[in-house]
């Protein structure tokens, strides 16, 4: 009876159906654990007295408990969030879906995509008021929904403490009621409140990067602060020393008065208006030019230095701090399941029948062959059952994908000989040095031609119809290249590698071109123009350039979420700027502001012909959402910025300013992080490689964890008879699969490899390997009182509580 | 006889004349060791059978060779440059003092000030052809002597194996050619090689630490580089991308030929033509700010800073070899001396004697005092010999000033009863917390006040004669402040803190400036405006900015010589500009360029009046020296130096972009080394504070390091009579007073106290320390032949030898 249905779980769950032990918890106690403390548990080895059925129904209860402990690990929930009663049970799951997690995004979008469409509206997208504020109350009244949904899982209690819901709550609210208001008058009012929109973004499932972003950022903010403080100290002492010295001269219009004065040196902090600003008192005077000199090194070479040098240190250790709080929530997560899994007879293991039906809640959609082997990965010591220790390493193995390792090396391995033959001749062909040089060579003389070509079409390129024959050669050339390597290496070790993944879809956007030169599609004449990115093959020659592009790849994630971020901050400032700002400049404005030559626009007669001179400026403007992300993008660049704040300055009143020297710093904060990511990890990696002596973007390297398993014949029978007669399981396809396939190879057992791509936080687990095991010492410790760890995980500044709910 | 003459060195150095065993050393050897090597030294314990002069002689050379090495280790001089023959000493002892590097350093300056007065000199500077060319041949005539001297010293095989040595000669003998031909024309040809004039400078024995900083730069040229190379190449890709899109719009400069596009998009790197180059394509097109947008993004947030993080990288791996490197061989320096000082009596240990002797070479000025306590505090273990890892600490303990130790507490302990009780209230009052804070506000005040009045002048400053009385108050107030601080603190400890020195510069400029305006001095009136400063004060009141500002002014010597490699750079681009853009532009140039505008001078009438329109970038030419450092700083700070370089291209050919485009890269490498140094520097006193809980800038902490040593009076006595009377030293002033405290305090010892400030390697060895234990030991492992050790630590490249010779 080792794993028969009698056992009776250690700790019992929310079946207070049953058990009829229904505790009233505590505000902050942990749940189950509650119920734990007042149950008198019968001492190992007497026979239950409840039928078994119920019995059953209690272990299908552990496990889904268990299940939510293990995916609360993973998300980095935090357990005081943990659902508590049936009730709340059954509200986290409808909100613990992919489902619901869609809906939630798609609404928050929604409302976001909605400044698209109200006044003043992107001019093709307009709507009438009636719609889009209809749909405005639609989208809310979904949020509000979603809203409902959570207060019934969380309980009242925990859901008026939990700030980030609170201030959706209220802002939901507020929009609600403005949104009644505009539809009730029919038109639109003052509605900076739509710039608060982005909050139902960033609190979408889906957005935690956004939101671990926006945290790191409010952390490094203090220091950050600190430094920008002795930074505009610095200016307004410059500013006064400035006025004094060139307030005398007339033509100086920059330090003319002390405010004008500030502003100058603010801009010349960015450097925009730099050195227009030094010449009227250069020209005057030149050793004036000392007091520029002077201001910039001191303020843009090393104060703006020093707030790179604050915001990097203050990452690095926010991003250590992260990753050990992550890793000791999981850890705790899993101590949790285990001690749910455990049965009151054998209280120190989990046995593969226990485990598997925590799979069956955690992963729905896992094979009953990958439940067992991945259990098999766990249990290292090959004993029955799985120790808290093997049950640790649990978040390790429960992303592999499994698959019996092949007998052959290739994938024509099994066909007939002359096939075979043919295909051995290619694969060693595309494995050769010779032709990959000889690929880079067609490469480089394929870059050349594009450079030769494009300089001799100096005079304007046309869009001949007529396809170069150039074009077609290397293409040829390319396409075979890419034909030999799919059928040499086969499709799954070809596109395994990131660079052939580059390589083909390069070729076939080259290809489409063609198609689209050949067929005169006008709109997709720009694929064409991509062909230079051929040659960016050219850098897998060098090791440096094989890391830097690994690293980029391997960035491009973190950068995407970065970028999020970036779009919130521009949607909440594109609202404010619109509200304020929409069309206040036109070509021809801004006529009394000192940069009136920027927004001209006239019509010039040069010799007998008439050109239209443009100054463009009034381009800048802030007339739609996509006009205001332009020209917020601008901003964000920073060169001649102060035009489109003078100008719009001019056009409405000196407060604006404070509206873009704002935008100025937050950007810069944002920019800040962003330099110190690209730092932190690029260095990170460089120091793991070192520390490893691993080459990296080595393709050995690629394949990324790799788990062994040994499966013999006897245990598939023992493991099928398990989960047909014992489990009661009847879809078993992929166990008999894998029986078939070991009678088919003939030998007594068959190895299976669990692979996973190697994450970040694999190599930090190998970076910080010795300061692990202090972290764990000190976890354990501290971890005797369960329920007081988590009060001290709650209330430790590490561990943050902002992103505890979903 | 513990330390009687008859003593017999273990060693025998240069003392050819005694011994007669001259050996001819090969090529790589190590001077003294070869002749060691090959002398047969008699058993210990026989009696010698040289006579007592010679012996002593013998001594002499050995505590000299000692000295040199020792010099040699902390200058770190390669020892394949040691001087080998009696010849070579006295040329290495003539080179070696402070008159000599003197002498070099000004005729290096010389010659570089000359491009004052060359033509195209500075108008008020300018020399007739004749005079300023002699100058220059008496210099570079100066320049040949100094090398004459090191010829003789290092003897002629490592001499023209020395890189830095042979391009020096020849850069020399190219410019005495050059001068000669200039001399004999009575006109200045096309000499571009004047921007060689530097690597003179460079040379110079002061200038140490810009070698260092040059010698970083270039070992983060390779890996920089190779990132540059794919920025360069996303450029072109670019270009040609930009090119086929935008060159059919005819109202679009910017991108009508590949070259044309290409330099469009170089200048975008620099963000300086932003967002006017998007214009033309922005106003047919909206989506055309898609392609800007990606490229801004790729090259300018992403590549960019991999370049700093790249650079970062290199920069840290490179500090941390060169501290071993330094570290490793001053421990090899003090094992070199230690062989020397050591007796064939006893061969493991330095006896006062010998160590003073060697002192008395190593540190001419040091008072017989002050050697005594140096080699107490070496001393550790008590026993009347160093032993060699005493010794090891030899350059721990060099730079300690030593002091008795005070019985009391204040300056003032020994004045009168009621004198002492007034300076001691005052000494509690300046200490009190409520005076620090009532400072605070006062400074406080005056700021809000300073900006109150500046801004109530807003029509323009006109330098009132009369002084304003809250000047006069605050600068009272300040002024007691400092008085009461003196005579509460004693000047001694008032002055040890950086933070009352700064306040005590402050308050002495401002009284200079109220004399300035109480007695008319109009060229002073700038010292007024400094008043300000005095509000940095509050930056004391947090811990992170007394942090900053100390890391600060820690950095500033590092900066400074950052600063001077930087005028090194600018020197070289200087004399280019000026050989190829003297006169080029002027007033109403550049007609025929898109950037006109910037060069216009015209007189416009605006309703009666004529009013001056000026452009002023005529005034960022290549004129002369001056003007040509503040262009190139302009093009330094990058905006809109796209001006001046298309200027200039318009008046002389399209070739001329090369030198803008190759200076703005050589810039880009050295503020990327700014930064990467202000980050690690910063980075690398925060992570040493927090490893060593200590708060930085904590004024307990600025006491820097501190060595205590007890003296006897008995031991006073002795060491009296050894010096008296064994080493036949007359000077003895100095220990003479120390007997005398110790007579006077009265008590059986007095304890004294060596202090020194902190330097960054006191906090590098607390920072590695584990791993310097590694290296000991690898290095001792390494070091069990000591010539092959010189041979490899020749070759490695950590230790590289561009840097060896003085």
């Amino acid at each position: 009876m080792a794993d028969g249905d009698d056992d009776v779980p250690l700790i019992l769950t929310w079946d207070d159906a049953n058990s009829g032990l229904v505790v009233e918890e505590e505000e902050n106690g942990v749940g189950n654990y509650d119920i734990v403390n007042n149950v008198i548990i019968p001492t190992s080895g007497t026979a239950d007295p409840r039928p078994q059925n119920s019995l059953r129904q209690s272990w299908e209860m552990n496990y889904q408990e268990a299940a939510i402990y293990l995916q609360e690990g993973e998300n980095n929930d935090k357990f005081f969030t943990h659902p508590r009663s049936a009730n709340a049970l059954s509200a986290y799951l409808f909100a613990h879906n992919h489902l619901f997690y869609m809906m939630e995004l798609l609404t928050a979008v929604l409302l976001m995509l909605l400044s698209l469409a109200e006044a003043p509206a992107v001019p093709f997208l307009r709507l009438d008021v009636y719609v889009h504020a209809t749909l405005e109350l639609l989208a809310l009244a979904m949020v509000a929904f979603e809203l409902c949904m959570k207060l019934r899982w969380l309980g009242f209690h925990t859901f008026i403490r939990h700030k980030r819901t609170m201030v959706k709550t209220s802002v939901l609210f507020l929009q609600f009621v403005e949104a009644i208001v505009v539809l009730v008058r029919q038109t639109s009012h003052l509605r900076v409140t739509r710039a608060l929109r982005p909050i139902f973004l960033v609190d979408c499932r889906y957005c935690g990067a956004v939101r671990r972003n926006l945290r790191q950022i409010f952390q490094s903010l203090p220091p950050f602060m600190d430094i920008l403080l002795l930074l505009l100290f610095f200016m307004v002492i410059f500013a006064i020393l400035g006025f004094c010295l060139f307030s005398s001269n007339p033509a100086d219009p920059y330090f003319n008065t002390l405010e004008n004065s500030i502003v100058s040196l603010f801009v010349l902090l960015t450097t925009a208006n730099f050195p227009d600003v030094m010449m009227p008192a250069y020209s005057k005077n030149r050793w004036s030019c000392i007091f520029f000199i002077v201001y910039l090194s001191i303020e843009l070479y090393f104060i703006m230095n020093l707030l790179l040098a604050v915001v990097f240190d203050t990452f690095n250790g926010v991003e250590k701090m992260k990753f050990k709080s992550l890793l000791l929530h999981k850890r705790s997560a899993i101590e949790h399941a285990f001690q749910l899994l455990v049965s009151r007879q054998r209280p120190d293991g989990v046995s593969l029948k226990q485990f598997d039906g925590l799979m069956r809640f955690y992963r729905p959609r896992m094979a009953a062959r990958d439940r067992f082997l991945t259990f098999k990965a766990l249990n290292q010591s090959g004993a029955t059952m799985l120790s808290l220790s093997d049950f640790y390493k649990f978040y390790e193995v429960i992303g592999l994908k499994w698959k019996a390792r092949r007998s052959g090396e290739y994938w024509f391995d099994d066909l007939p000989r002359t096939a075979f033959l043919i295909f051995k001749g290619i694969n060693l062909l595309v494995k050769s040095k010779a032709f990959q040089y000889a690929m880079y060579l067609v490469v480089a003389i394929n870059g050349i031609w594009i450079l030769v070509e494009t300089n001799m079409l100096n005079d304007g390129v046309s869009w001949t119809r007529v396809v170069p024959w150039s074009y077609i050669v290397f293409l040829t050339i390319y396409g075979i290249e890419v034909l030999l390597k799919l059928t040499g290496l086969g499709p799954m070790t070809y596109f395994s590698l990131g660079w052939n993944l580059f390589d083909f879809s390069v070729t076939v956007f080259a290809f489409l071109g063609l198609i689209a030169l050949a067929f005169d599609m006008e709109p997709f004449y720009f694929v064409v123009v991509l062909r230079p990115l051929q040659l960016l093959r050219l850098f897998k020659i060098k090791q440096r350039y094989r890391n830097v592009l690994d690293t980029m790849f391997e960035l491009f994630p973190r950068m995407a979420s970065l970028g999020l971020t970036l779009i919130i901050f521009y949607y909440s400032f594109a609202i404010v700027g619109m509200e304020f700002f929409a069309g206040v400049v036109y070509p021809n404005c801004c006529n009394t502001s000192t940069v009136a030559d920027a927004y001209r626009q006239i019509n010039v007669t040069v010799g007998n012909r008439t050109v239209l001179e443009e100054g463009y400026y009034y381009l800048n403007n802030f007339n739609n959402i996509l006009s205001s992300f332009v020209t917020l993008f601008e901003l964000t660049v920073v060169n001649n910025w102060y035009i489109t704040m003078e100008g719009i300055t001019s056009q409405t009143s000196h407060g604006s300013r404070l509206y873009f020297m704002t935008f100025y710093i937050v950007t810069m904060v944002v920019m800040t992080i962003i330099v110190a990511f690209i730092l932190d990890a690029f260095v990170f990696r460089m120091n793991y490689s070192r520390k490893n002596r691993e080459p990296l973007g080595d393709p050995e390297e690629e394949k990324g964890i790799v788990f062994e398993t040994e499966v013999s014949q006897t245990e598939a029978l023992q493991t099928m008879d398990l989960y047909r007669h014992t489990l009661r399981i009847t879809n078993l396809s992929s166990l008999q699969s894998m029986y078939a396939a070991l009678e088919r190879c003939g030998q007594p057992s068959l190895v299976f490899l669990g692979r996973r791509s190697r994450t970040k936080s694999d190599l930090s687990m190998k970076m910080y390997e010795e300061e692990i095991q202090e972290w764990y010492e000190e976890f354990s410790r501290t971890n005797l009182q369960p329920d007081e760890t988590f009060q001290q995980s709650l209330n430790s500044p590490e561990v943050s509580t902002t992103d505890s709910i979903n």
